[in-house]
């Protein structure tokens, strides 16, 4: 089993009515790679700079997550994002962002990494996803984050990427620009004509749906108080989603439902703080915790209603 | 079993980008009551004005909804409102709101209507809600609705309905603006702390949510692609909810859940023709399917992730 992650590794600075963090790991590729790396062998593409030192090295290294294919640019400065969240923490206000090393990121793939049996295409630019996508091609099953930036710049670019994946993951704001349909499910059965066997739609503190061609699951999101740090939230479940089936070896649809909920755990841990501080942390016994605290929250018996008084007469 | 539901009974004036209905029975007492008939014994108290004809009276009379308590106002005309949708069908726009006889309603319930086992304040001002809830003392389950106007002109007022209630029926913008509180789960914990045990939270095309002091519930909306006319689909929810926990002997935790699920149900038929229309031939097997549908919708097994490759070090 061996999950490929292909995407940014960056220096976050953040800022949030509850706090400030100055210079903390981040990226999609580092979210990624870490939240999957409790369920399965993970292996990052990306590219760094000088100023990555061993204190992010030993994150990856402590996950087990293998970094043989992170480039290193030693006369280059890491990707850095400075972003600001209101109350509203649904919004991320992004203030300055320095693409340095990224700016002429080539993903390199090794030998062993175009042997990946799972392939997931963090958000970059289209057309490197599927330069990427194309040197991995014996895939089980390749997946698909993308943002705002790509549908406006990069439409016809990023449809063809679309087509030649597995499960397009993206929120739901996405999947209503990208289609031009304001009905997200009219929109999930639009994505899924151009090729994708599933879409996994993110929805923030409303939860998450899976649609297929013959299938529709939906779930809530895990109950948070509060809400310290969103930054990673969709790459943390695009993490535990991918590590987990990675980790499963039939991936049905039984398998990308109990996906779903192992990608939301993992974001729910990581809003409680920082960056990666808490998913960086986190014991078995806690995910499955709460994996079964899902459970609790969604089930219902299912006894159909059996004494109509005054049906339709 | 018996349910007596206080509220509104209407005519609307709708237009949304589908289509435009003149003169259609609507309110919050007729869309409650008759989701509700579906279900269990429903009486409703409201009060018409001479406009109000054997065709409104017959929708009443087919579902055995029990009018003895509508009171009529000869001289009077019935409560009117007119409002448009436009593609974003979450946000009503009121054009035009005449109360007419609902001006002056005070509510009087008949001796038999004061025996109800379940009692649902419909969205009225707050006062006449705790007089109703006072002349039904021996109520075993007492839900209230309620809206954003009545939290800014009569906060006090709809404090003191909130303590006298079981169960508090709102959707999450209101659950916010009552308590002050931008965080749902926080703010679900302070209304649970005025005296209601259990809060029910309507979000529209993201579901509903059940919170009570011990436990959590919440589910998807049923996947509809198009929406006709959302008017009334709270109130049908409510309906279906109220209707659902009378028919069972006993309301527990686990009640409530089949409840909510119900209520959901029936809100999706309500928005997929103008007003009442399609609710009001529904079937016994049609409902019983949808809820089946939830199942399949929100069902996924519970197996505990068990080979974590690395947990933290």
């Amino acid at each position: 089993m061996s999950l490929l992650v292909v995407g940014s590794v960056a220096f976050d600075e953040v800022e949030t009515p509850f706090g400030k963090c100055e210079k903390m790991l981040g990226g999609s590729g580092s979210h990624i790679s870490i939240s999957a790396s409790y369920f399965t062998d993970a292996r990052v593409v990306a590219v760094v700079g000088g100023d990555f030192g061993a204190a992010e090295q030993k994150v990856f290294d402590s996950h087990g997550v293998d970094i043989t294919d992170l480039e290193r640019i030693p006369e280059g400065r890491t990707f850095r994002w400075r972003g600001r969240y209101d109350y509203d923490l649904n919004v991320a206000h992004t203030l300055d962002t320095q693409l340095n090393v990224f700016a002429d990121f080539k993903p390199k793939l090794s030998e062993a990494a175009k042997k990946s049996r799972l392939l997931f295409l963090g958000n970059i630019q289209p057309d490197l996803q599927r330069e990427v996508r194309e040197q991995v091609p014996g895939a089980e099953l390749v997946a698909l984050d993308t943002m705002n930036l790509w549908i406006d710049i990069a439409r016809e670019s990023l449809q063809r990427t679309i087509e030649v994946v597995d499960v397009m993951m993206i929120n739901d704001a996405e999947a209503r620009q990208v289609t031009e349909l304001p009905n997200l499910i009219k929109a999930a059965r639009k994505i899924l004509s151009w090729g994708p066997k599933a879409l996994v739609v993110k929805r923030g503190e409303y939860g998450a749906a899976l649609f297929t061609r013959e299938s529709y699951f939906a779930i809530p999101a895990y109950p948070l108080e509060s809400v310290f740090d969103p930054t990673g939230a969709g790459d943390t479940f695009a993490g535990g989603f991918m590590g987990y089936l990675d980790s499963q070896e039939e991936i049905d649809d039984a398998a990308m439902r109990r996906a779903m909920i192992f990608g939301s755990v993992m974001a729910s841990f990581n809003v409680e703080e920082f960056g990666t501080d808490r998913v960086s942390r986190l014991t078995q016994i806690e995910i499955n915790e709460r994996f079964r605290a899902f459970k609790q929250m969604t089930h219902f018996e299912e006894i159909p209603f059996e004494k109509a008084v005054h049906a339709s007469k």
